[in-house]
Parts: C-alpha cells; sequence; structure tokens
C-alpha cells in the first residue's frame, strides 16, 4: 500500500501562553516551519479570536500546514500536510514543539490515500497521464 | 477526558475525475459543506496545480476545512477540523461524499486537545478567563 499523502497531527500542549496568543510570532513561527521542511509556501491566511486564540493555515505546494490555538490551556493543534518525497514534515512538527516551548508534545502519522496499484509506483503529479 | 476540537480526516476515493480538477466547483463544496454544518465561514483560499490537482481551505470561526485533489487517483483528501458544540462536521462530510460522487468513502475521527481538568465543565473561549 502506498500513500499519497503523509499527515502529522501534532498536538502541542504545555507551550508558553503568550506565544500561542501571539498573531505574528505564531504566523512566523508556521511559515517558518513549512520552510524548514523544505516546502514550497504559496500562502499564509491567519486570524485571530476573541477573547484569545489563533487559527492559521500555511498552504503549501506540497499541501498545507495548520494551526488552532487555545492560550487559555496552554494547547494548540497543529496539522503537517505533506506529499511528495522530498520534504520532511517531521521537521517541521519539531521545529514548532520548539519554538511554542512545549514540554508535553504528542504526534500521530496517517498516511492519506493509500492505494493498491499492483506494485506501480506511484507518482505524485503524472504528468503524462491524463484524466 | 474533554477534547477541545474534533477532526474528521475523509478519505474521499473513487471520485468523479473531472469534479476534483475543476477549481470553482470544488471550491464552491468546500464552502458550502462548511455551511451545511453550521460553521461560520470566514476565508477560502484555493490553488490549481499542473498538470491537475487542487489544493484548498476554507477558514472559520470554528476553525478549517481543508481538501487536496488527486484527479488522476479518483482520490481527496479532506479535513473538517471543528470547536464548540454547535457544529455538525459529519454533515460537511456527507455533503462532500455526496458531492463529489464518493463511491468508496472513508472517514476516522480524531479527538484533538484531549485535556484532563478533574471534572470541571472545558469551555471554548471562556471570555472569563485571563491568560
Amino acid at each position: 500500500m502506498q500513500a499519497l499523502g503523509q499527515h502529522l497531527l501534532v498536538e502541542l500542549r504545555d507551550c508558553n501562553k503568550i506565544l500561542l496568543n501571539d498573531l505574528k510570532m505564531t504566523e512566523a513561527f508556521m511559515v517558518d516551519a513549512a520552510k524548514e521542511a523544505r516546502a514550497t509556501v504559496i500562502g499564509a491566511h491567519f486570524h485571530e479570536f476573541s477573547p484569545h486564540g489563533i487559527s492559521g493555515v500555511v498552504i503549501i505546494a506540497e499541501s498545507h500546514l495548520s494551526i488552532h490555538t487555545w492560550p487559555e490551556y496552554g494547547y494548540a493543534a497543529v496539522d503537517v500536510f505533506t506529499c511528495g518525497d522530498v520534504l520532511q514534515p517531521s521537521v517541521a512538527a519539531d521545529y514548532l514543539v520548539k519554538k511554542f516551548e512545549s514540554k508535553n508534545p504528542s504526534l500521530i502519522e496517517v498516511r492519506r490515500g493509500t492505494l493498491s496499484l499492483d506494485g506501480r509506483a506511484l507518482p505524485h503529479k503524472p504528468s503524462e497521464e491524463k484524466l
């Protein structure tokens, strides 16, 4: 079974609450995390909520990174969704653990789009193949 | 254990390939799915890739929906991430299964931000609580 996408569900617990409520820092960390993983950043969209909490998405050529923060609980839910063989999504996860100063992180890895192709190779975007 | 977020990982297999490669339709389906689930849409950001494939995110006040399509395999990876008690994320998932004509969908539900609060209630955004 080969997979089209690699999806990391990262639980950042016991983080620095001030950082989790700082829109500019959160956006910078997420964009930098994408770059650390060698992703090509296409766009970043972040929003601040009242009374606190930030949601944001970094769209990359190889899929996306997202974050939702609950500063009041010192918690953030991060997703790193990538495709292709070049990227190293765990590098992005490690980077965010460090930057948000999470003292109790955990990670689940999910393989998305597992297809049975009878041994055929699984090109990411096969240019030669027509729909 | 209570959870801050509810996260559906939806595997849409055996979809209509033409729809999976239609940027406008994909965006419309995703925004409508958010609305069907009673989410408040804040923004939508969609991109088309060469030779085919679409990535997009709908940012909602209650978190996000995302999609990555591989038309060449008739497959899309959808995530529906919500918080709060009002939304019905499975309604969004069901809506997308129908719209993309997936003949072989599957779904994993992940509870994000499970916190042990010793029986205390878990307010989503407690306005009275300071950081």
